[in-house]
């Protein structure tokens, strides 16, 4: 059967709604980060969201937990994670409003409509090439490094995709916030709200949330900072509302 | 004599290595930021430096305490300021190394040498022009709305007037970091170290520390969260680390 396990994966149940994802550890598993996106992006009913650079999925099975009426699409250039990423999809029964395409972020423009998505969610590669020896060949390499995109290419294809006063939604390291809000305005995407992630309050930010509006007017809101752990090291209270920990 | 106290000024001491300051309360007074801002600028033995926007001195007169060996001068566009600031630069007796010269940010490359200063400094008016009426000759109005000058204007002021490799410190309102971001990059400042000013723990940042390097990769530090109040509603620490409070 199409459902059945290619070696080495492994099914996790998400602990919401009953989702559950393929997973194989020797490729890549989703972290934090995909998680807190999700929590993070505003979506609405009827919204036609795109994930750039889905992985394993994760991120259009969450956002399809949090809003039964949203279309969702996750663009992804690997070949075996789009056909785990199906498998997942298919797994949750959500083949009728989510589907993960294969293709190149480069290339998004010319495989989708552009102007036409309400929100764009990435959680793209952080770490810049030309540090370091990374295999190409690797799923993780591609996960992390910007390998086959960088940052820039990510937020210009969200906002040729998106329409005009529509919603891009992105994690990334906090270090490049610089670049970020940078591409960000010079690609039209105003950044407009901002959550700052550290491991405690006694910390430094590693993360940023960032959402921008397309063609909006400059002005930040930014949200209280978000820790990840409390003084006694164990999960904050918001750490265990984003993964609906009781 | 020419120190002697104008209508309604007042001398207070700063509670640091024995510096004093003439203030107006009728007015301005200056605030908190001024004081974060003083504390996070990194300033060296020998620097050049220049505030932007004096006002009444508090910055230069803080620095000079923090550095012995820096020659330090502040622009202010007001004559009246420019006037009771340097009262309190004798009262000092720094007038050997600390200077207040009378003049527009918007002027500063004419009355300044260009590419020569190894640290600018500025607290400027945080609040866009547009909303609500503004007394265009108050004090208080010049310092608070963007009157006279602009975030970019204060920006393309300070790159010009740095050396590459040079530091610019400023504080502003988290809101508008996207502008401050953009437009230090956009002249050259990139953005090197960033630190978050909150109420408290539980709330959004409501101000922003951020130093350039003029020239530099983009690469953000980030210092950990600055919290003015504690749990119980008293200084943090940081706070009265910054302000000398035992």
């Amino acid at each position: 059967m199409e459902l059945a396990l290619g070696e080495h994966e492994r099914i996790d149940d998400l602990q919401y709604k009953g989702l559950r994802i393929i997973q194989n550890p020797n490729k890549f598993c989703f972290g934090t980060d995909a998680v807190l996106l999700s929590g993070f992006a505003t979506i609405r009913r009827g919204d036609r969201v795109l994930d750039l650079g889905t992985g394993t999925g994760i991120i259009p099975i969450l956002l399809a937990g949090r809003q039964d009426e949203a279309r969702i699409t996750g663009l992804e250039i690997q070949a075996d994670m789009v056909e785990m990423a199906s498998r997942s999809i298919r797994l949750n029964q959500l083949q009728d409003r989510v589907k993960i395409i294969k293709g190149d972020i480069k290339d998004a423009r010319d495989l989708l409509e552009m102007d036409s998505f309400d929100l764009v969610v990435s959680n793209p590669p952080y770490k810049k090439l030309g540090s370091g020896l990374v295999n190409p060949n690797s799923s993780l390499a591609i996960a992390r490094h910007e390998l086959l995109c960088t940052l820039e290419d990510v937020i210009g294809a969200a906002s040729d995709l998106l329409r005009s006063g529509a919603r891009f939604a992105m994690i990334h390291q906090s270090d490049r916030l610089a670049d970020i809000i940078y591409f960000m305005r010079t690609h039209r995407l105003e950044p407009k709200r901002l959550q700052m992630v550290h491991p405690n309050k006694d910390k430094p930010p590693n993360l940023v949330l960032v959402e921008g509006i397309k063609d909006s007017r400059p002005h930040i809101k930014w949200s209280r900072p978000l820790f990840v752990y409390d003084d006694e090291g164990n999960y904050s209270q918001d750490i265990k509302d984003i993964y609906h920990i009781k």
